[in-house]
């Protein structure tokens, strides 16, 4: 996700040309009024072929419809494939780019349509046609609230021991819970094998609750109550960690220090020391 | 939703006659105790309109209550077309009063009526009857909890940011697992489209779980639960958001004063203005 | 649920001969080892109680185990009803006893079995048996828990209008969505009227998702979606007010106030001011 | 889950020979990079084994599988047979290591295969198979981990008594709940005892709404809706507890130390100990 065009203190020389300086500027910029033009385009396009996607595996879509997609299709590929070249072009380190996650996207979205040319009406092309949608994560590039998500990400990262502790404690749960409900029930109450069982264990205890396998008899359903409420009241869990987490992340962020008094969590919008007076220094 | 009658420092002359002038305190008031009574009978007969409403559409209703049914409405109708007639007299300015928000929701509750005197019989004037409902959104006019609405209100708004990023992600994630579904179970077990797909998703990860739509393959009921572990554990973020945004917008407003600058967000602990430095009284 | 029983500052002389007030002291009385004895073997008994009424509506109980159930039943009615006359002779003003809360409750709960002597299998009877229930409340009574439980009370009752607020705005987004559904999906797919409809969109919005109605158009399918996401974001709102409330509350009762610099919100278990070290009184 | 090898101050003589010494530091030890490696390897051991039972659980598997299995399960039993006799030599004090959690874990956990020779094909062996599922525990072991779940277990100890309050209320509510729906609804729409109704309101309440039994009536349903929106707003109750239990539990640690009389609980921004108003460092 790291940006390949790092715009301070080079560490090596730039030997782009001047037009392909430029190409990176408006590909891979984040201030100039172009290069936010040039995001806001291409995510609109992006979005429009994901939804293009999902339009084509409609069952009954008339075939004049179907043409118009297979159509739509190649011109996205087509203004796909030059974003992907324009980018190579334009990067400081061509293949630094192209093996970062966002150019191993970029390439694996342009190519399935090539290769339906090559192998047609291939099955599995399907699924390679579903890889268009990683594409839809560069949504979050948008300037606006990349300081808002990196907070959440902040405060998620900041989490990340006790989130880990929290998933293996449920896991833990959901396994010894839908071993006693498959040595409960059975098969024949839809309680087939333990990994399905767990599948149920999974289905109650994050209160999805399907219906689709459900304890039929006396003690199964005391333990699935058991399961339920144990559930209901874990959630309340990772809820702490992330609203802690949350306020730590956004504490940091605001915290300024006082030269003469040491306090330090002042607002981000402080001009004195709230405690001795001291003008703030920044 | 702004009043159209302000009442301090107004613009330009106020023309009004003096009894529209009394109308419009009553209709629009919000401290006499006649303006209250007002708005508190509006509230009683819109939520009984509303009720009427839904009484109407209950199937296998004898004749006898349909017809004490329509007279009702016919009730509801005149009253509120006098209370339409009665703003639009007593506003200082009726256009924008007719412009407004409310305005148009208080025209539009009364026209299906007078329409089906017209137009007999028609399907279509059941959706214009539901319009009705808009009406209710007035009871949070009731100036009792107004002051906590506002607060949850600034709370929310507050974090806007942060809730749009957890709405992108939230569907980036219903798009991919929704996709992910379709081709590992395909029609044949219900995943009909990639649509309907990213409606069972959504049905999963929001903890719905209807089980109009659920997994049958071993691969399907394991990504579903991966989904359901995610949709467990992310409800945590717009909890954490929220209990954050709200611990500020209340610690905004219970701060105090700063008598120098105005600056009126310090801490309950602070001694100096933040900003200018000058010391804060109480 | 105020204790008729006060001991201290007695507004009016006490009456009671010296065998009532041992009484009134062993039952309503919270400190004394026998007065904590009393109301932990009572809590038991009204546990065992309600166990043997749910016991009693397994269908198919041998006919033995009826009749067991049913001279528990009356062994259980007679120790209540001791209860209750204990109460009433030990009580400071018996009447204020019998007319509080517990006091009817404790005189409906013995009367079903009384009444049933007079007239025998009355199906009415069984209604009146389910009061039993009521009993259960007296468990909030055992003093280990009292303080935690007032906490949980007061943060409630801090955030009460907050609540208020966001079960009104609730209640209009499933009015809302109930009337679109009812509009879009109509009787044929399961929604048979306005109420009906709304019941789906509370199963909906709450996650409950039972799934005996669901959308089956598109349109519906994306309303429902709409509503699911709201659902699954505004359960966000209530935790956050509480867990404010909650912290207030605490913060509240902790507050001590420093006679010197004035800081108020020094920890219960604090001897000096944390600010300028002035010694803290109480 | 106390280590039965105490490292530090021994209150008695270690009578071990040296090579059972090593043999306790390396399997009971925490800190060097054997005893380390010797928990990672066993951990590995014990999450292969019970996939090795959700394995042998899948219907339709073939004989060939089944024979593998067999034979795998005999080496697991074979090598946590060897970890077994490994503790009880290592151990200093091998009677305590035998009789505590882990030792009895430890020991039922190989018993069932051993038993399998003496009572061939048994139904009930399968039951005991399953307790091999209680060594995963031993994953919360991983030191890397183990700090963040004291703090999670420091906070759900500090609202121990909280936890206890709310879910006695869940429980009042649903006893509450699922009498009156037994009485609305009765066995003919699926409340066939209040038992049956109590699971049915716990399903409900907690939202997880499996939909096997759902009310069918107009008060029935009504009555639902009100236990929904219930137990949607209770959720925040917990979510609540957690997260202030969380933020004392941290605070309670990031506290720094008073140097005079060692209290630790002090603010962050406190200058004085709160308890002998000694200066704070730091």
């Amino acid at each position: 996700m790291s940006d390949p065009t790092p715009r301070q203190h080079p560490p090596y020389a730039d030997h782009r040309a001047p037009w392909r300086r430029s190409l990176g500027h408006l590909i891979f910029g984040l201030n100039s009024p172009a290069a936010r033009l040039y995001d806001k385009v291409l995510i609109v396009l992006i979005v429009a072929s994901v939804l293009a996607v999902m339009l084509e595996s409609l069952p009954g879509l008339p075939l004049a419809t179907r043409n118009i997609l297979r159509w739509v299709e190649w011109a996205f590929t087509i203004l796909f494939t030059l974003d992907y070249v324009g980018r190579l072009l334009g990067a400081r380190r061509p293949l630094k780019y192209a093996r970062s996650f966002y150019g191993v996207v970029d390439l694996l979205t342009i190519l399935p349509s090539y290769l339906s040319l090559l192998f047609p009406g291939s099955q599995y092309l399907l699924i390679i046609r579903a890889l268009r949608l990683l594409r839809m994560f560069r949504v979050f590039k948008l300037a606006r609230y990349t300081d808002q998500a990196t907070l959440l990400g902040e405060a998620l990262t900041a989490s990340r021991e006790r989130i880990t502790v929290f998933f293996m404690s449920v896991l833990s749960l959901v396994i010894v819970f839908g071993t006693l409900l498959y040595l409960i029930e059975g098969p024949e109450n839809g309680f087939t094998s333990i990994p399905n069982s767990i599948y149920w264990a999974i289905v109650t205890v994050t209160t999805v609750g399907y219906g689709d396998i459900s304890p039929q008899t006396g003690a199964g359903k005391f333990l699935a109550s058991l399961a339920m409420l144990l559930g209901y009241a874990i959630i309340a869990v990772p809820t702490g960690i992330v609203t802690v987490g949350l306020q730590e992340a956004q504490a940091a962020r605001q915290g300024r220090h006082c030269p003469q008094c040491g306090l330090n969590k002042h607002d981000a919008d402080a001009h004195y020391c709230k405690r001795c007076g001291e003008n703030l220094p920044g």
